[in-house]
């Protein structure tokens, strides 16, 4: 495969190489990328804005993620953001830091996922910055989107007795992102004896395809995740849920608060009952958890309700719902009913299948640890 | 002063730390900071939208560049670009990554220069992220702005026979970097022989303040910056023209064409003689030059009609009027016509002082040289 240099193009050339058949459909796009700033048109609508800047070595390692992927999740994890408000994403700006270790056919890939997601949740891309870095890939992602003001849903509507919902399951994305870690670990492990256990050293992030120390010569990743491609696909290739925010708006609900989930789901609920001044308590037992992810925790000896609680990237919806809407939301479907919003003096509290309540903790993702 | 290590406020925590008291101002802005994104209310306007990225040791020198000055110029910069397309840049999104060298205080002082240059415009800061990095700072900033669509002026609009102006005065920020990478490299040399020399080695880009190898202990900052200040200012603490795009309006004036020049005037003439399908020819003594500029390029060898055309970062406007506005535009302050739109056969030249014409070329900034 081809790998030109980007210092071939120039700044400039880059820009044009990557953006160049970029074409606005977004009928409340005016003017897309060329111009100081792009143009937008939201007339009777509101406007919502959500940002999010993506590191390498802190939040992905390219030696297991391929970049069509990253710049796939890139996308779709603001998308998340603005689904969250009840809105719709309308438009993206996508600014790029690469390094020389990067050349133009690695950042075609890396659009090229961008892209596709834009395709397919109907989203301009409509300009951004592209520069270098001293040091590996920086990505950072703003999207806009609309709703009326009626529609919009905050993170401070929940209501004591209100119920509390969440989308898909819970924990699948973090327990790709273990089998993932472990066997990077494995690959690179020139001690065959260590297949299968346990990886207790922490990742070497900031590494390349291919890159890195010896490499297990009896390695075979067929082997390796078969039987997982559902956890892997939540972990590379997460989606937004446009369905439910459609399916939620055709049964005729409007949440009270809704966020999505990225850091996990005790932290998300501690950031709703505190906006909303109200406590919760969340069954064990209704936590909604894939095969595959309680099959992984298994044999990775984790505690499955530990990591769909605090496993972080989900990207489901949380969210609350009025008590007369209980109703209709039994036909809508993905939805689960976890739990309920309760007095804030009774606290935030996991109740475990004996009964027993549990304090809520924010675990989540902390970059900072 | 106090060093308070991040990991103890945690993501969270630090966002909070560094936003809690930001409160929405502008009426455009309904909800700022504390939920997925951002909600604002344009009724009849339309929205502008730029990005800008930062890298450290691409962008910014820490070793001259104080953090609140840079938190600073990431603003306005921004602003420039909603100016340029002759709007009001009303909301700001900062997102941070930031390595283990920062402290929190770092980051005050950060987001003080931020928040700083946001109250002068008036411009609400409604989000971001704030994440950890492997290496070194990263800014991303993201600005939106409004503008009546009648008002808005794109890059594409030159026609043949309109005035080419320019606002301010061209290549201070350049000869203000060429004196602080001069005295950086003078600072650091155990060579006092060398002071008041063009430095010939490349920057050592990455570093931090006080960092670095030998020192020279006859340097006196305070004789080498007096009488400089202007220029040192425009590179450190650039400010957008705010004030003359509400001049052109007050005067009845709407450009035909307008960027910011941030690149050079070169790079910027040739993107709107591109983008209108026009040519263009600038005079060489009509480029406004400060005395310091000036003084600065005779100093250290440098022709200033060449950083004058190809300086970056000096975030003046760079515009095209009809010639039926020229009556319009003379009293208007700190405006300068430099030159006139031509048919695209006659190309896009600098007419120099004896009458000869050299065609423009994009030199300007290419962070992948």
């Amino acid at each position: 495969m081809a790998r030109t240099d980007i210092s071939t193009l120039g700044e400039f050339g880059l820009i044009r190489h990557l953006t160049q058949d970029i074409r606005p459909k977004d009928n409340t796009t005016k003017y897309g990328i060329g111009d100081d700033a792009a143009v937008l048109d939201f007339k009777g609508y509101q406007t919502l804005v959500t940002s999010d800047i993506l590191l390498e070595g802190i939040h992905f390692n390219l030696e297991y993620v391929p970049l069509k992927h990253l710049g796939y999740k890139a996308a779709v994890v603001n998308f998340s953001d603005i689904y969250a408000m009840n809105g719709r994403p309308t438009q993206l700006i996508v600014s790029l830091g690469v390094s020389k270790r990067f050349c133009v056919e690695d950042l075609e890939e890396l659009y090229a996922g961008i892209r596709l997601a834009c395709e397919l949740y109907g989203v301009d891309i409509v300009g951004g910055d592209t520069t270098s870095s001293m040091t590996g890939l920086t990505i950072a992602v703003t999207c806009i989107g609309e709703a009326k003001k009626e529609d919009i849903v905050y993170r401070n509507g929940a209501k004591v007795n209100d119920l509390i919902c969440c989308t898909g399951n819970l924990g699948a994305a973090y327990m790709g992102l273990q089998l993932l870690e472990r066997e990077r670990a494995v690959f690179h492990s020139s001690n065959a004896a260590s297949t299968g256990s346990n990886h207790n050293s922490p990742p070497n992030v900031g590494g390349v395809p291919a890159g890195g120390g010896g490499i297990n010569p009896s390695y075979d990743p067929q082997r390796a995740f078969e039987g997982r491609e559902y956890i892997l696909e939540r972990q590379l290739k997460p989606e937004a849920r446009k369905d439910v925010i459609a399916a939620l708006k055709k049964a005729g609900i409007r949440p009270t608060s809704m966020m999505d989930i990225s850091d996990g789901l005790s932290s998300e609920l501690l950031h709703i009952c505190t906006q909303s001044g109200v406590g919760c308590a969340v069954y064990a037992d209704k936590l909604p958890i894939d095969y595959q992810s309680a099959a992984m925790a298994e044999e990775l000896n984790m505690d499955i309700v530990t990591c769909a609680l605090n496993g972080g990237e989900d990207y489901e919806l949380l969210f609350t719902i009025d008590q007369k809407d209980y109703e209709r939301i039994i036909p809508v479907e993905d939805v689960n009913i976890i739990g309920y919003i309760q007095k804030p003096e009774f606290g935030c509290n996991l109740i475990g299948r004996n009964g027993e309540e549990i304090a809520l903790k924010a675990q989540g993702f902390n970059a900072f640890e």
